[in-house]
């Protein structure tokens, strides 16, 4: 039951907004998600302010968790060893509210009127609620919330309150720490979700309390990072705490006050989060104090944010308010991940849950850093730095696995391997591929000459290693990579997977191109010879590339299987799936759509219609990429409804997960589905390359890119593309065959023939 | 360092025993093992008597375990849920000797003379040690104990004692119920021996003990088993205990006596245990109280059992003692294993140690009962019933693993699947025709009609039923079996394993053979199909049978590895391990021994030597297999360095586990190495075939063979192979060419020409 698109009278279109207008007990988690605000370094789920109505309410900052050694049921040379998961830090979305004696709650008391709200344009969340209270009082609360985006340990909270009659009014508001609660309660069904640690989490170091501010700091057990919170309240009147009482798992600061009619009192809490590393040399608690700033300086903060953000990274489609509004919802959701992350992981969920752990995987640099390269390269950047960050605990762990260069891990917080199925998890190397892309296409696209000759290299050096030494020439002559998982996880530990083969040619003959003093003439040889004999299966029966050496002669799969046994992964055991013909995700199909220039057309459209009906779609990440493919190949009907099916995952919460966080990678492929599948954007070199696919019910797409220090503006109809550019010196565009160069004053429109668009 | 062979001083050569003539702390543990007792029910490690002196000891009853909930680090559906170990049941061989003041230990007391003995001919046990006692007495103890055969649960111990002077003697005997130690300290480096319950696992619920007798028993928390044990003592001369105390974890029985010069003392310690499953209605204290018989009594037992085991299934080596002492210590192991485990799985350790987690595997049917069904035809009908009465689990499992008929558990107790890593546990379908193969070969060896027509037509159809959901018939016409991990478990998950399609092909052409009216003709003519057209993988580079559909295109392993990062398991990942071409154990080579009528002599010598220099024989179950494929093929140096390394390997501990226990199953692949290997035999139906090889160096080969309710036996010299037969009607043989029928009083002679025995 989809939970936005099926309901627009309690979730109305509004293209800037996404708005609730009634409430209803079920799905509170999810939205709870899909309310959630962030900056990218600290996220506070979308939680109603009274613990009587929360579902799986927290506050995340990135990469603060814990540590944990992974207890194998049967370990084995190798297996990752250190569980990391993302933590709850105390949460101050926190009130009891209670009038004349009532505790207001949405479960518990009459609600007259109820609404909230994100405003995209603003950051700001809003709950309005008018409740009729049992001593006959009109009252109406109006909770307001944002994050900061110049200080990024900031979150700014307000209450205010006025009924029709006088009240009295006992206002406890909290900081509470969760940490400790079972995490088995915090994960939904998926048994990927693993992850334990035993015992208190969070150790109390510091622990003031006075005058309604809040001065503390906790310890987390094994990990020893640590967090301080800053907490102050301002009551409207200057009415002063009558309580304050600060404790290692509840904090409160009580008000007690008489509102007469009509009058409207304001509850502003200031909330200011620090963190430190083991070893870092940081008081958190006085840090936290300093950074702390007043209500409504965070919330123009947070707006004036947006405004900059909308600016340049907003893309307008014109196919409707309803469609408007879940891709603006998209697009505000990759800002909520990265905006203020800095040299960080983007984890799987952003700040908007501990799904996944908070753990960074190959999405980042596959599904969201086109995203970032186009619109906000300096996070782009970031994240390029953190991976870099890794290079040395990537190099222990390809000796760990017998090769050279380095391995990443599949999934991590610290930069350690965390996942313990390696199967699907150390045995997807092709994760060394997406960081090499992922750089290159940051330096494309930013002209980022200090980062190219730096840190890229070694990037793309390490990871060149790794490929050599992990795959070998056969006595074909061909170079095969063998007994490794592409990012179909339905086939799993599998020879010369295609995707990961044309990703691996790729980061090899990069690496070759590099120059370096550390890298000889005969290794670099050895990576061009690599490359240029890659193996890729192909099945000449089908006349189409294989996903592996053996997936052709797999069994097919019964697509008879009831709806609720999707996903397969959580109906059948692995050994089943892996036998079979069926994907979870496109894996041949993203080969096609990142190495594009590889493959003919031909290719691509047979690669397609092959794979697209065994996809079943159980990951998040595959149906923006078949939309994409499906632009391409010309089914723009396909095209359209794997768009339509993956801007709306979360907002229906269609995988029945959203309540662990939203899919960030999904929302980076909304995206790249605009850019990349509609408007046809390709890139691989320094020209854009554009070959535009607009669906026939849309009136238009307009969109902008950051290139090279400049903003290029891209504005589809059926018509015609037209560009402008307003940056230094001049960029130029590949339309079909048309090659046009776009300066500052000098926008430039390719006219486009209907009839060029492929349809079948 | 080899542990025995290497060092005759300390271990000479003695047909008939196993004797250790000096005291060395290091290999304690390994000792144990070899030295251990048992009667297939109740086991005890070869421990000296003082509590200083032990390395692991402990006492096990087969099938006596605990189970929990298998906690998963990254869990999917059907992974394995019930973990289950075999317990340490309270061990009474438990003295503390103090002699004027001095308590006896090989650690801390001046030892005079030493001698450990097992004597494989009446199964007794029995250190004597002559110690220099502090206050001046020279004293002598001689500790003996054995097993019951007529009553499975008896143990008996006994312990004397004489000084040269007239000496104070104070001594504890103890029954000590070691079970809740942590699990860390029973278990060696294999990361494959997991397991763990926290806290006690043993509950008390009888503890009395009075004037020198304990009437005791224990709860297992979670499988609700009970054991029930009775301990009575006997000091000679009628003196009493001076102390009794039960307790849960220690109870004691303690003397203290003056022992005049030259006289000799004897304690007399009788132990019976009894166990009851949960919902049994079994009083474990009485039925164990019930069965306590004198110590002599055990003893005599004993050696009576043993006096018939070796009139039958002796096997006579003309190789010298010290390979004849090796091979009666390897079938005294095999009786120990099996001769009274009645209805129930035979462990891989037997009752010998903790090892493997006491758990049963497909070995007992490959490796273990062509030994039964030849010697102990009955204990080989009571594994197979075992085994079908695990077939209701075993048909559950199939359904959890989405394909039909029976999928029995790779490794297990109760009988629900314990492998908690499905690439080298759930995905060793082959377990399956295994079983249907052990079943198979009961039926001709016995004649036993009953079965075939009962039990073994039930697993025959339900494993038929397994493999023709599991494979499919391919594209090619061809009937595929993919998705499996074969013997060799350094390669996993591939397709097409050639042991197990051929296994799987034998196992429907038995089913499809079976008359029964559950089974329509559609379904047997489906069997034969899928067996007619079973793909068998063949590279024709090599003109051999490949391992699998992908093993020949996979890396050679780089055979520079120096040996100390053998086995490979412990020192690589498995994906390093899994795409190179290395073979943990005989694969594709033990398909030719099993199924030998289907490949050709040039197939199998073909196969023999491509797959024989790349096997690392990591595992124990190799090096019989090897040998007895290179007798066959003509490489009879190799065949005998092949069998030369299985017969020492817990004697010599060359592969640095034997202290976990017995390797049972490669103890049954020496009767095979005799019997299959040099004396050549094979089975497939009625007709016994051989194709004697024996070693240039051995005089001699003589064993008998239980065949139809008779004895056959074989006398092998160089010139000629002899057989005689005692039982009813007659049994033909071929001996290569020649067919020979041997009746009661009718022996019947072959010659033997050399010229015929392969040599390269």
């Amino acid at each position: 039951m989809a939970l936005i698109s099926s309901d627009r009278i309690r979730f109305p279109a509004d293209p800037w907004r996404l708005v609730e207008t009634s409430h209803a007990p079920d799905k509170a988690g999810a939205l709870e998600t899909i309310f959630a605000l962030g900056n990218g370094h600290l996220g506070i789920r979308g939680a109603h302010w009274s613990p009587a109505d929360v579902a799986l309410p927290g506050t995340f900052i990135n990469g603060f968790h814990e540590t944990w050694d992974i207890k194998h049921a049967e370990n084995a040379f190798g297996f990752a060893r250190t569980g990391q998961r993302i933590l709850h830090v105390p949460d101050a979305n926190n009130y009891t509210v209670v009038i004349d004696g009532e505790e207001l709650s949405l479960e518990g008391s009459t609600v007259l009127d109820y609404r909230r709200t994100v405003d995209f344009a603003t950051g700001i969340y809003t709950t309005a609620v008018t409740w009729a209270c049992r001593s006959g009082a009109v009252v109406q609360t109006v909770g307001r919330r944002a994050v900061g985006f110049a200080v990024r340990g900031n979150l700014a909270l307000s209450l205010e309150l006025t009924s029709d009659r006088m009240v009295s009014v006992d206002i406890t508001s909290a900081l509470v720490n969760r940490q400790d609660q079972p995490v088995e309660e915090t994960a939904a069904a998926d048994p990927r979700r693993s992850g334990r640690h035993a015992g208190r989490v969070l150790l109390p170091l510091q622990m003031d309390g006075t005058d309604g501010s809040l001065r503390m700091s906790w310890q987390t057990a094994e990990s020893r990072q640590r967090v301080g919170v800053a907490v102050d309240h301002a009551l409207s009147g200057g009415v002063q705490a009558v309580e304050t009482m600060a404790g290692q798992d509840v904090s409160t600061v009580r008000f007690v006050l008489a509102v007469p009619a009509g009058e409207t009192v304001a509850l502003e809490k200031s909330v200011s989060y620090a963190v430190a590393d083991e070893g870092e040399d940081l008081d958190v608690v006085s840090a936290a104090a300093a950074a702390l700033r007043p209500v409504a300086e965070v919330f123009a903060d947070s707006a004036s944010h947006y405004g900059r953000y909308w600016a340049t990274s907003d893309i307008v489609v014109g196919g409707g308010e309803e469609l408007q509004q879940a891709v603006r919802w998209n697009l505000f959701q990759l800002a909520q991940a990265t905006a203020r992350a800095d040299v960080a992981g983007i984890p799987a969920k952003g700040v908007t849950g501990s799904g996944y752990e908070g753990h960074y995987f190959w999405d980042q640099e596959i599904y969201l850093l086109p995203y970032l390269s186009y619109t906000n390269p300096e996070a782009a950047r970031n994240v390029l730095l953190f991976r870099h960050k890794l290079l040395p605990l990537a190099r222990v762990r390809a000796t760990e696995l017998s090769i050279d260069g380095a391995l990443f891990p599949w999934r991590t917080i610290g930069g350690l391997e965390a996942s313990a199925y390696y199967a699907a998890g150390t045995a997807q190397f092709h994760i060394g591929a997406a960081i090499a892309f992922a750089a290159n296409r940051y330096v494309w696209a930013s002209g980022d000459h200090t980062f190219r000759d730096n840190q890229a290299r070694d990037l793309l050096v390490e990871t060149a290693r790794m490929w050599v030494s992990l795959g070998f020439f056969g006595a074909d002559g061909a170079f095969h990579i063998h007994g490794v998982t592409g990012p179909d996880e339905y086939t799993a530990v599998v020879n010369d997977n295609l995707y990961t083969n044309v990703m691996a040619r790729f980061n090899l003959r990069a690496a070759a191109a590099c120059r370096r003093d550390d890298v000889s003439d005969e290794e670099r040889t050895v990576w061009q010879e690599a490359a240029d004999r890659m193996h890729l299966p192909f099945d000449r029966t089908h006349n189409v590339y294989a996903q592996d050496n053996d997936f052709m002669t797999l069994e097919p799969w019964d697509w008879n299987t009831p709806r609720d046994k999707y996903p397969l992964l959580l109906h059948f055991h692995p050994l089943v799936i892996y036998r079979h013909q069926v994907l979870k995700q496109a894996d041949t199909v993203l080969a096609m759509f990142l190495q594009w220039q590889e493959f003919t057309a031909d290719e691509k459209r047979r690669a397609f219609e092959f794979y697209d009906p065994i996809t079943t779609g159980d990951s998040t990440l595959s149906a923006c990429v078949q939309g994409i493919m499906a632009a391409e190949v010309g089914y723009p009907m396909e095209a359209l409804e794997h768009f339509t099916e993956a801007v709306f995952i979360d907002l229906d919460d269609s995988h029945n997960n959203t309540v662990d966080g939203v899919h960030i990678a999904s929302a980076g492929g909304i995206w790249s589905s605009l850019v990349s599948g509609f408007a046809g954007m390709r890139d691989q070199g320094l020209m854009l390359y554009f070959d535009p696919r607009l669906p026939a019910g849309w009136d238009g797409l307009d969109f902008q890119l950051k290139m090279r220090g400049g903003l290029l503006g891209v504005s589809l109809t059926h018509e015609a593309i037209t560009f402008s550019y307003d940056g230094p010196a001049t960029v130029s565009v590949k339309v079909r065959d048309t090659v046009v160069t776009v300066g500052s004053g000098c926008p430039a429109s390719v006219p486009l023939d209907a009839r060029e668009a492929l349809v079948h």
